[in-house]
């Protein structure tokens, strides 16, 4: 099975070619047509005659022979005519748009398993079926329309929805955005997103292939091949942004009706994008605007300087900015009263640096000049420019594009000027440029993606995790919750620190422990379930004399074996959870304990085994974050300590499969310490 | 002063015209031009001549007369040109494009001065300096393009940035927003955004009058009258969306530098917007979003149907529409088996109803007579639908067109082939018709419109508070942080719940105090400012024994004069303050306490007094509202109370303007009661 007959055919066949472009085979083969493949075409339709201008074929009996085979018949159809084109006439390439498959009925489940059967033993490759098409640079065989511009530099969309992929296309082209190729994988029967994806990581060229790789995602069939490719590209210098829609519930039931998507949890998804580095977007804009900022040179930092010839966007792109943490700097004076001798009266020059209204290209482009050469702190320049009917955008435009071409720095064109300027904007766009039309939606993207984080697969961090003493305990546990003494030992095991405790019927031994942890400490009955009910805790003991006491009246309560005595530990509660998810493994959640898990579900989550990256990531990505971190007047906790302990935990999860859920709830920490207080593990073989 | 002459100039004069339509007088020229305005067009320009097909005068002592006049020439000519033609030509309406006033030196600030005294004496009206103009669908006196549709029943906007009522309106122009009138207010010298919403409210007309308005705002002058206007335009009928940038430290330097604004809290702005009843923004295109919506029906409840063309899109929706409150409802299995029949094979109806990429506006028009007819708990429609190109576009924009104007639920249009299908979307737009091109879009937009809640201006809510007692006390106090006892007396007249408490320095009286209200009881030393660092707070006293120990205990440290003593409580922390800030009056801030308050900043405003429906929108719009409202396995507060506590506390405050600045912190609150616990209160006479 190769891709080349679909990548680059010499032939293609459309069987089901009409006349009617309003029917897919009349559609796409309207777009073959007015498109960029000049090679052999033939077309099929059992009436024959001529066909938009085609002398058509009326059976594939008759075609000499094709690489590609683009098939818009009935389902009942496809078989006899798939299995005649693969073993007959060479095809090794198919694009089936016919509907009526697995995603209709039983029946059409049957018959898709017959067609991928035929396929796979001619050695064929087949997108779809029930899928809108393909297009590259050397053919268009999709049956939607626009067709974008076509560049073998541009982006790669992938897309589980055919509808979607034209309207995220739609969304795109709007602000510049290129096209390489597009892949509406349909009912993915043979082909689906994880093998595309394999096959752009195998025959990935740093030279030639392009960069920027678009998803849109109902399911993940597999999630360790999506993993394994899409983390292998973004480490050969590819970036991917994804929508994984579904999320909630009444989108999950939708997903599940359109394409049959079984629903893995949000926090598994997010936990795989985590890893695999993957930017993940919510809606079509949002992911053609990350796309765009993609397009331009990297940031290296979080200070931006905006050039605009009107105050009002710039004030709402610098709210926007401070919203996604990227800001923008006031301006050493000297240096800006150096730039404001080189602009109109009025201008101002703290940053924003406004231009004014009538402001020229070339004003625009000595602000440019300046953030290039003086102004240090600036990582990148926002430039808005738009037509208030007082300048020449066409000369601005121009001088734009020399500067984005020759500049150090991403400059990032906010030309809001859409149909004021509409011609002005697409020569601009044609020379090669995006343009963010509103600096919002730049903001919210470019906040994006300087928050992105490298993928960390297949890394298991070289720190101490004592493995065949945890495979040990696990291979001498039984399934169900395991005992708290087991629980410590994993814990030993893992580097997990835990709180200190003895559990005892001694009291004389309850009480020399006590001595040695020290004072103030809590006692509480072993035994009872409900240990607060009987009255079994007992906090804040502050002496040998009243931990005696206390001793004496716990060990009478009913059901009472033992006592356990902890030191009375304070700081904030934090959470680590994990469950193990079918296809994803362990799914491993942080977050602040009490309400913050249970009320306000600030959680992060990532896929074991963790790398520090990550779960740094992880933790820096909650809500409540500054808790963790500490602001004026208030003490942060050890972060690094937290994410240590979320690491180990999951390198022991990595190599105990038979864990299906815990939680360590709470941790308690302050500035110092992190220690775990509480903890479940479940067990199931 | 009238504003007839700026509404409906039977003459207008262009000072500063010119043919070069780079130049405001030129570009101004053009526009009236090519505008709708056809009554008396005098231009004037020193060197004569035929301009724009138009002859000039040399000078205004040559023209006729005029009703508007347009200045469009420099800085320190306008106070000549202006005081002629107010007094020798019967000007009574003035726009002022020119530049060097206020905002440029302090030689400016002078000449705008100057210019305003002529222009009131003369009983004239004026829109600047430093404006771009104002359009209705009488004339379009501004320099800026695009100019948009006109229509009487359009939007109106108003802006304090020239460059940004442009970008509204091509972004507003996108998605079919049509216009009556636009305000640019430039430097407001003497027409700012409080008197424009005050003739637009004292000329209502429930009848004739547009209802949507828009702002874009940087400062609001006069918060009283600005509240006063806005509220009963709201009142009368109209929706109020407005963006106020510069909420961010930077974002305020930034619309200072571009419009001397000076900051107000963003607390402020949001109590403000809160009572008036205006729809927050924070970007252009949220901004024309909203707008849309408000143009269609209104939509009566949280329960949308979506009807599509592509599964993808729907899906987003439906995640995005959960983020926003907004359900969609899974429909009932029979009528929707029902509804299956009339449409293709592989269409679902479980909600969104999918009619697939070849179903025809027949379809979809089907589907919305269900949601109207059958489908009882739908209370507004989503439709999707594209140009795949396997469908007629043109038919079912037409059929969406009349189903829009005959059905009774608000039917929002998602049409997303901006490009494949721009001709067929156009012609549907002129129709009248809005149109929301990403889906993710419209659901933000939808779930802020309803979230609204209606003003609640001038409302002083029928509750017992003792007024007159208030302000003896008030009156009684000096300067500065008011003792507790004081504090108490307020709290007592409001009928804000207190913790009982005892001060005293005698330890018999102490322990009778406990004794009454039951133990467990907390004492604090009186005296020392900080009271923990001295040993000074004793928690959790069980005893008259252990509480006569600590007793003599506090009494000895340094600087005690007495204790205090008080139930032991424990609950949820909140948080009630309130800042007095110029020119707005009592911000009040509510929230939950500790790190909720300190590190989250969880905090919602609203303008003293407040109505019981303004407070419970802000205790409803806090992120942790959750804990308040409890969940399943939580039990949540006593939300009631929380609100009236805050209504109480907002009408003392109406009445004590000489209170700088208080907070309650912590109030401990449960399933039952909230008390307030601790509390500060600065007066400043």
């Amino acid at each position: 099975m190769s891709y080349n007959q679909l990548i680059n055919p010499k032939s293609i066949v459309i069987v089901g070619a009409s006349d009617n472009i309003l029917k897919p085979g009349g559609s796409v083969l309207h777009n073959i047509i007015n498109g960029t493949f000049e090679k052999e075409l033939y077309i099929v339709n059992s009436k024959g005659g001529i066909i938009q201008g085609i002398k058509a074929y009326t059976k594939v009996e008759d075609i000499p022979q094709a690489d590609l085979a683009i098939i818009s018949i009935p389902a009942n159809q496809c078989i006899e005519t798939v299995d005649y084109l693969a073993n007959k006439k060479g095809v090794k390439a198919f694009i089936v748009f016919s509907a009526g498959f697995s995603e209709e009925s039983e029946e059409g489940a049957i018959r898709e398993k017959q067609l991928i059967e035929i396929v796979n033993k001619a050695g064929a490759i087949m997108i779809g079926p029930n899928c809108s098409g393909f297009f590259n640079t050397n053919h268009q065989s999709i049956f939607t329309r626009p067709i974008p511009s076509l560049d073998t530099n541009g982006v790669d969309i992938i897309s589980s929805s055919g509808g979607t992929i034209t309207y995220i296309i739609e969304s795109a082209m709007r602000i510049g955005l290129r096209f390489n190729s597009a892949w509406s994988i349909g009912n993915a029967a043979q082909i689906g997103i994880e093998d595309i994806l394999e096959y752009l990581d195998k025959e990935f060229d740093p030279e030639t292939s392009p960069k920027i790789k678009l998803l849109y995602l109902e399911k993940i069939s597999n999630p360790d091949r999506f993993l394994l490719h899409s983390s292998s590209l973004i480490n050969k210098g590819c970036k991917i942004a994804a929508i994984k829609s579904g999320s909630s519930t009444s989108g999950s039931r939708a997903a599940s009706s359109h394409t049959g998507a079984i629903a893995s949890s949000d926090s598994a998804v997010e936990a795989l994008f985590r890893k695999a580095g993957i930017i993940r977007c919510y809606s079509r804009e949002e992911l053609a605007n990350v796309a765009a900022v993609l397009t331009l040179k990297k940031i290296n930092g979080r200070n931006l300087a905006i050039i605009t010839q009107a105050g009002g966007p710039a004030v709402i792109l610098t709210d926007a900015l401070s919203k996604g943490n990227i800001d923008v700097p006031e301006l050493d004076k000297d240096l800006a009263a150096e730039l404001k001798k080189h602009l109109l009266p009025g201008a101002a020059v703290s940053n924003p640096i406004d231009i004014i209204g009538t402001g020229t290209g070339e004003h625009m482009a000595t602000c440019i000049d300046f953030c290039e050469t003086y102004f240090k702190e600036i990582n990148g320049i926002a430039v808005i420019y738009g037509n208030p009917g007082v300048s020449n955008v066409a000369e601005a435009y121009n001088m734009l594009d020399k500067k984005i071409k020759t500049s150090k720095l991403p400059i990032y064109p906010i030309l809001p000027s859409v149909i004021a300027a509409s011609e002005e904007m697409e020569t601009f766009v044609k020379k090669g440029h995006v343009n963010f039309t509103d600096e919002y939606a730049l903001a919210n993207a470019l906040s994006k993606v300087v928050s992105w984080t490298p993928p960390s697969v297949g890394k298991i961090e070289d720190i101490s995790v004592d493995i065949p003493r945890i495979r040990t305990i696990i291979s001498n546990s039984a399934d169900g919750y395991i005992d708290s003494e087991t629980v410590k030992q994993l814990f030993d095991a893992a580097g997990i620190p835990q709180v200190q405790e003895i559990v005892t019927a001694n009291r004389d031994e309850a009480i020399v422990f006590a001595d040695k942890i020290g004072y103030p400490i809590v006692a509480k009955c072993v035994g009872p379930i409900h240990k607060s009910d009987v009255g079994g805790v007992v906090l804040n003991i502050h002496s040998a004399n009243h931990l005696s006491i206390e001793f004496d009246r716990l060990m009478k309560i009913t059901d009472t074996t033992a006592v356990m005595v902890q030191p009375m530990l304070s700081g904030q509660e934090l959470f680590i959870g994990a469950k193990y998810e079918p296809t994803y493994g362990h799914i491993v959640l942080c977050g602040l304990g009490g309400i913050f898990v249970e009320i306000l579900k600030d959680v992060a989550s990532g896929l074991a085994p963790l790398s520090f990256d990550e779960a740094s990531s992880m933790v820096q990505s909650l809500k409540a974050y500054k808790i963790i971190k500490g602001t004026r007047g208030q003490k942060g906790l050890n972060e690094k300590l937290f994410v240590e302990i979320i690491v180990r935990l999951s390198i022991m999860l990595r190599f105990a499969p038979e864990i299906k859920e815990m939680d360590i709830n709470p941790l308690l920490a302050n500035e110092e310490r992190v220690i775990a207080v509480d903890a479940r593990i479940r067990i199931e073989k």
